[in-house]
């Protein structure tokens, strides 16, 4: 079973993803709705929720755990894998693997790339270190938007307003004249149509490349065909909000149960 | 001691209020950094959040108890008084008590009342019910603005791109043409401009009324003249965004502790 975690609805654009390349493995999401959101808490209030989580997971029979919340990759990737034996996946890595790939114009890969996450992402400089490491020659700058949740959120995208505030938020990225732009939260790829406004030529890189990279692991331990897997998803708190998301995204499919924040601490 | 509790930031708006009508009081601020925003949660979520702080403040020797938080007034308020001994004051009563004022220009009190709050203080139906108590002449609209906490969390109030979405949220109410707008949320005054944009002549009342109401508990016990008041800020959570607001909003003079949320348990 994979054991995908966020903080809350984002991360079910991964569990899609996933569910779509390899069908047949069961799925556990977490969705830490009591706690949300994570991106503007800090490294160790984020650490500390990410270890109950993945313990809980764990718990419940999770063989492989994808951090589905570019948050929590960012600040608390490293500790997870030293405190738990199984295969830990973040969204960073394979988003930047991703990024550095020559374009099809381009046999290069871009040099100016621009990373966009929430305030603690950005300010845990975790995809500043990876590109950084990949090469010297790219030229990397990053934006806290921590409006762009919010937006997603409260279904402002696809509206003029929406549109308006992202502008506002890109505005410090104009002269920078970005070739790749990275997605760094799993919210903001409902707002590719209000970024691309932006940026029309630039190429964006969002989280679900992690999926490949799970799908890779699978293949090596030899994929189960034929079963379609069954998808859950655990919440800390259910709200009506909620629900018409995860029906959106996941369709009608998952069951959906909720259980007390109090819970991850036995 | 006075204990005020909110979700974050806001309360320390009402905090302040109380500081400047009661300062010999001393005050401990408790701000559940960790575990916001409130206004998204199920009810029973910050119920069982607001009875932890409760009992947090009341073990550190808070004799009085003001939930800042119209969220938590909305949904827990009855709730904690039947649980605890000590008086507890929320936000909704006295807000809806000024909004029943007649006001200078109009010896009837207002007939048509719009509440703005959160999306749990608006499902509470708390500030329907208690008008609908007072008068049964009164025409009340709620409308939950859930995007009004981010845009004031992230420096949008001010700037023409906040009060576009402003005046888009608030569409639904301008046909109602209402007299007085309660602004349900601690937040909200930070959106005052913005709001009076689009009512110029509507008056508007928020939760600071509730400092008035502790002042009158505190004549009746005799207040201590002559000293100034201690002001404690507890979070669940420090951020360096927690302290630049904390800051600007209490000043210098307060110390600010942070407690792990595990703590509240105990």
């Amino acid at each position: 079973m994979i054991g995908i975690f966020d903080s809350g609805i984002g991360g079910l654009t991964v569990a899609r993803e996933i569910r779509k390349k390899i069908p047949s493995a069961d799925i556990l999401y977490f969705g830490d709705v009591a706690r949300m959101p994570y991106g503007n808490k800090s490294p160790e209030t984020v650490t500390e929720y990410s270890r109950e989580i993945v313990r809980y997971l764990i718990g419940r029979g999770a063989e492989t755990i994808v951090i589905a919340c570019n948050t929590a990759s960012a600040v608390a990737t490293s500790k997870l894998r030293r405190e738990f034996s199984v295969p830990i996946f973040d969204v960073i890595a394979p988003a930047v693997k991703v990024a550095l790939q020559p374009t099809t114009c381009n046999l290069q890969p871009d040099q100016k790339i621009a990373v966009l996450g929430t305030r603690a992402t950005v300010g845990s400089g975790a995809y500043q270190k990876a590109l950084a490491a990949a090469s010297k020659k790219i030229k990397v700058t990053a934006l806290a938007c921590p409006i762009f949740v919010p937006l997603v959120e409260e279904g402002y995208a696809g509206t003029a307003e929406g549109a308006e505030i992202v502008k506002h938020t890109l505005r410090p990225l104009v002269s920078r004249k970005p070739e790749t732009i990275i997605l760094g939260c799993t919210h903001y790829p409902l707002l590719k149509k209000e970024i691309r406004a932006v940026f029309p030529k630039a190429r964006l890189v969002d989280s679900s490349a992690v999926a490949d990279e799970v799908l890779k692991k699978y293949r090596e331990k030899g994929e189960r065909r034929g079963k379609t897997g069954r998808i859950e998803i655990v919440v800390t708190d259910l709200t009506p909000h909620f629900l018409r998301f995860a029906r959106k995204i996941i369709g009608s499919a998952a069951k959906i149960k909720k259980i007390g924040v109090e819970r991850l601490n036995k």
